[in-house]
């Protein structure tokens, strides 16, 4: 038996088959464009595995609806990506497969890949954060994904702007919220040229470190996981986590009681793999008729 | 059978029994002093019961410690309330009664009567909020706490500073948390009088309704739920709830989802009965073996 993960990015979609031990058999990578092309591709790569496959675990853009119990559930919903509103993603699947189908966010997936598989992770509560072209995070509670109306959307959150960051944010929403303060185009925006190629002395890395901080102090105080994980491309920079460290040390002012910031705040143990590596095990779970969740 | 409830708050605790229906066959309020006298005064009267009870519900002030792995489980932990510190609240309770006793904050505990006995609550997922001396939040979703490595401190997350208040916070730890900005005491250092003394036009309930609706928004954002209640003493304030109803729209922009503002904020349906309420339910979970939750 093998299962099939989808990961479903904004910008690239990574299709992956693989055995009951999490090995690779086949993948195939392409960038987004229309729904009908894209979609397409998905389909036509899994049916070329369809005999084998015992389910399918998707980690998706969004938003997305994931309430099972909703309509409109399986669909992304509303996405400012042009075309993709109001697109039935896991029903043109469920058309193509009558397999069970694990559906949820790309940052839940990668989520419960870290929870699952990520080495020597021993936690019942992980929160994964992904800072990269946006910011989202996904949240795990005893195998379940944080949400109800929804699932959360951590990287719109209101954060206590930098006495020395004159920039007025980059959130057509919000223009200040996280990600319109700490994503990537925010920082390419702000400083005139890409975060990659920023250098790790540059005094804008502490504001980064003190955006992303206060959001870890936020979901601690909310959730009080065991664990929380940086993830996304701008986390490539080395130097950040340690700075994010210290700077979350600096601000909880030690009223929140947490281990050590290096196990408390890491880097994710299954690198830019824990999405698909997720997506496997909700197929998985799927196949065993553990998803969603039986409460 | 009856259960008992015991509402430890900071200031008072609310001991009551009653009987399967909810009903309440007694109930016994006294000042919180130190604990010996206090636990006391708590054992005393549950012992006067002790022959009908099933089992007892706690909601005790914080923080606590809610991890039933844990050495000090059972007991408050690094409250700045003097002498609290360290007590094995739990403990001394099982010392005399050998009955099931469910244990959490007295948020948790409000939360969980308004989601099991609200009325008209059709909610797996809510969060309460308690505005008041302090600031404290307890959050379910499907039938768990939710929490990993401790509960929530919700009353401590990060907002942005209102332009017009120039007040420097009173938070010990964080100055310009939302507790430090927002609670009773903060209005009262603020302003030079009660909350309760400030008139329905006093300016001022604007900013206030700025950071709680901050609070709703990072809430919502991170654990998107059904339904976020508000109570405490500062939401006496008749006209308070729909200053922040719709200060949350403003602030949403319409990112998020949610019911409208009505359905979505709401003042508790039990009033200020939530956590005792709260702690008889949880108290008849514990009777049948459902407290803490399996996962």
């Amino acid at each position: 038996m093998t299962y099939a993960a989808i990961e479903a990015g904004g910008t690239k979609f990574v299709c992956s088959v693989g055995d009951a031990q999490g090995g690779l058999l086949d993948q195939f990578t392409f960038p987004t464009t229309v729904p009908g092309e894209t979609l397409g591709r998905v389909i036509h790569f899994l049916q070329g595995h369809a005999g084998d496959l015992a389910a399918i675990g998707i980690g998706s853009f969004g938003p997305i609806d994931t309430c099972p119990q909703s309509p409109s559930y399986g669909y992304i919903t509303s996405t400012p990506k042009p075309n993709w509103q109001s697109v039935n993603f896991l029903g043109q699947l469920k058309a193509h497969f009558q397999l069970p189908i694990a559906w949820t966010t790309d940052v839940n997936a990668a989520a419960y890949g870290e929870y699952s598989l990520g080495a020597g992770r021993q936690v019942r509560s992980l929160v994964y954060y992904t800072i990269g072209t946006g910011i989202g995070g996904g949240a795990i509670q005893a195998g379940r994904f944080i949400g109800g109306l929804s699932h959360p959307e951590m990287g719109h959150m209101r954060v206590q702007v930098h006495p020395d960051d004159a920039f007025p944010g980059h959130c057509p929403f919000h223009q200040t919220c996280l990600e319109g303060l700490a994503s990537g185009p925010a920082i390419a925006a702000r400083m005139g040229r890409p975060a990659s190629d920023l250098p790790a002395d540059d005094p804008f890395w502490d504001i980064e470190a003190y955006y992303l901080a206060q959001a870890l102090v936020n979901t601690s105080l909310i959730l009080a996981p065991e664990m929380i994980i940086l993830g996304g491309g701008v986390m490539k920079q080395g130097h950040l986590l340690d700075r994010v460290r210290a700077q979350f040390e600096s601000l909880t002012a030690g009223y929140i009681k947490t281990p050590t910031p290096e196990d408390y705040i890491q880097g994710p143990a299954l690198q830019d793999n824990a999405a698909t590596i997720g997506c496997f095990a909700l197929a998985r779970e799927a196949a065993q008729g553990h998803f969603p969740a039986k409460d």
